[in-house]
């Protein structure tokens, strides 16, 4: 069990314990990294009865609470959940240490030899709300780069949280590891969060993962850097030369699959050369999965009824549910131009046969992932290849985008030489 | 002339130019920017006269003021200090354009192909003190890299700065750049830098440069994220196997070269095996050049007089002048304890022979540049071949160390594919 469940150290302890754990994890080598990891999935399955009773006694109370069923479905744990989460760890223990890694050296014309050396950034604080899988992905992507993290989850998942970590701390334990380099904030207390960033002595960088009031107190109150992204308004645009059928099932799986996650579809784009064509099949498709439509004047001049008018809230808005803005526009300029004016930074499609309309696209979008007739739903750590993802940036300094092991770690000069001085000495 | 320099727009305005001129820079073919950059080099050239002129005003009006020598020597121009401006805009144009560079795609198991595309930041805030050499720097980095720059130099060279924009924007108008591109901020009223701090509507990103105080005062009050180095303490270790007449060269170029600036030598730290041949030699070398030792107490029983005790202040100081703190060690371990404890994340420099305890500093040393048989002054990003600087970061998020063309740049995903979808769709 760990500590931090019997005893309630300051948060400033805490993040001082994990500053000493970092120390320790900086120099510590790829394989008990990778041992520890794989200890790790295996305690999570080990304890999936108890990592379940404690969720299942998070989603009785959440329940009772009112909660929406959005958040619900962000909470609930399942074994196939749990084992999403040590497969995730299994992956990470997988991939290539960062750590260490040295970029090609370079000789400058002054004889000295110039390299970059990646190590880890110190101590990730990580603060987020409901999803409890966050403190097992966020725990193996820190620790995997060198890390320590200083978790504080939501108050809905907090028994959730406590029991995975409960299972991670056997895991350092077993491998001699700090278990400090793991550590959840013992209380649901709101006090713990404003102390958290404060703390820019003992931690690196804080990243909240959580509805827009979350991110935007974070961002506010933080003396620590933030990475963050507030909401995922992602537009599916259908060029005048798209695949129609291609568009169906992007906008099938983009807006049905899972709608309460951030890289979901809020908008559809309709290039008025296929709207009397593609607005009546989408609007059959969408119809049989239940989703509600809200569209411009072209839109339902085409569909007639049972659409209702979209405003510029809905345009701007991140739905989280079965509910979808629709607008016709004139030309891939002008779907570029909605986005511009309403998307979030966040991921962008475009479905189009045609090769200079999707370079454009991809070139003048600004967002951080940009997809040409594929899914906005591939826009994920895991699917994009990064291994469980620890946050997505939607501003763009450090990262942008989803973010995995080498959003954690940083780079360093080295430079070799045999005496070389800038000036010229004479002794 | 700048049209800046004629009316006052509030910075709010200018700022709003700038990310107006930024869209514009996003999709600047690399030809038409290199083209921009050398005629700017050559503007530069060309108004030598008119520059050096507005130069000796500000020197004139600084050494009445009582200025130090340290900072007057970072104000002067001369006519190599213009020469080398142009120069090294003439090399960023002569670079490879990060903007656009996608990274090897990979394929993932899903059918996707991922791969990552270099963009501009945006808007980058410059907030300088004397050298009027970064307005220059500063500009041409940040065009090269697709990014407006809104720059806001020291009142000392506010002159200085004017000739200098005044150049740059010749160039920008005679090829039909958007002036806005490069920004002056035309007053040296303090409110404008704290107005400043606050569009982060607007400017994506502040770099400060210039003494403790004025970084202290933007990275507290900016709402904006800064990228910062507080101060440069660099230490020179000479371990037990070092070739010491490579150690007295690096201490010379390191400590006397120009120590007015960051990556100059503030402490010498020796193993003791060679101290009792090393630090006579030192101090012989040293006392020639004019630099006053203060040292530990062996230090002081080797030297016997003419050597002050060093406090701990003495090793926390950044001297900038001719003044070195000088400490005997008991091993390599010892050396990198007190590197932890008093140096600054800047620039750290070993002397060996021995490999395992060249690498031991290499990794375990916590510094954006380590050397290994090289002298602290090659920590500059034309030395370490990023071309001109545009700052130097001592914290690790974004960038850490000498910050060259990739550093005012970010990566955004981008995917391909053929209808994929992340969940299967019947349609």
């Amino acid at each position: 069990m760990p500590k931090t469940a019997t005893e309630t150290p300051s948060v400033e302890t805490l993040a001082a314990d994990c500053e000493q754990a970092a120390r320790e994890l900086s120099t510590l080598p790829t394989e008990k990294k990778n041992r520890v990891l794989r200890r790790m999935a295996d305690a999570l399955e080990a304890e999936e009865e108890a990592i379940l009773a404690a969720n299942g006694q998070d989603v009785s109370a959440a329940r009772e609470e009112g909660i929406s069923d959005a958040l619900i479905d962000r909470l609930v744990l399942t074994p196939e959940r749990i084992e999403k989460m040590a497969d995730a760890l299994r992956d990470v223990a997988s991939f290539a240490d960062p750590v260490g890694e040295m970029s090609s050296t370079t000789k400058r014309p002054s004889g000295i030899e110039v390299g970059k050396m990646r190590i880890p950034l110190g101590v990730i604080g990580m603060i987020y709300e409901a999803r409890p899988n966050v403190t097992a992905d966020a725990a193996g992507l820190c620790f995997k780069a060198g890390n320590a993290v200083l978790l504080r989850g939501g108050s809905n998942a907090f028994r959730s949280n406590q029991a995975i970590a409960s299972a991670l701390h056997e895991a350092l334990e077993a491998e001699n590891v700090n278990p400090a380099a793991v550590t959840v904030v013992p209380t649901t207390d709101r006090a713990a969060v404003e102390e958290m960033l404060t703390l820019n002595e003992h931690v690196d960088l804080i990243i909240p993962r959580g509805g827009e009031g979350l991110i935007r107190y974070v961002d506010e109150t933080s003396r620590i850097p933030v990475i963050k992204h507030y909401k995922g308004v992602c537009h599916l645009y259908v060029d005048r030369n798209a695949d129609l059928s291609v568009a169906e099932d992007l906008l099938l799986d983009g807006k049905v699959s899972r709608p309460s996650v951030c890289n979901a579809l809020e908008t559809l784009l309709v290039h008025e050369d296929v709207a009397d064509d593609f607005l009546p099949r989408a609007k059959e498709l969408l119809g049989d999965a239940g989703v509600e439509l809200r569209g411009d004047a072209r839109t339902r001049a085409i569909l007639l009824d049972g659409v209702a008018e979209a405003t510029e809230d809905d345009y701007a808005a991140e739905y989280l549910d079965l509910t979808l803005a629709v607008r016709v526009v004139d030309s891939d300029e002008a779907a570029r131009a909605h986005i511009t004016e309403y998307g979030s930074n966040h991921t962008e499609v475009i479905v189009t046969d045609t090769l200079p309309t999707a370079r454009r696209f991809v070139r003048s979008v600004d967002a951080s992932v940009v997809l040409v007739n594929a899914s906005s739903r591939f826009s994920d750590g895991g699917e994009l290849g990064l291994g469980a993802e620890i946050g997505i940036s939607t501003t763009k300094l450090h990262a942008y985008g989803p973010m995995g092991l080498d959003a954690l770690t940083t780079e360093k000069f080295v430079v070799y030489g045999t005496g070389e001085t800038r000036h010229p000495v004479e002794t």
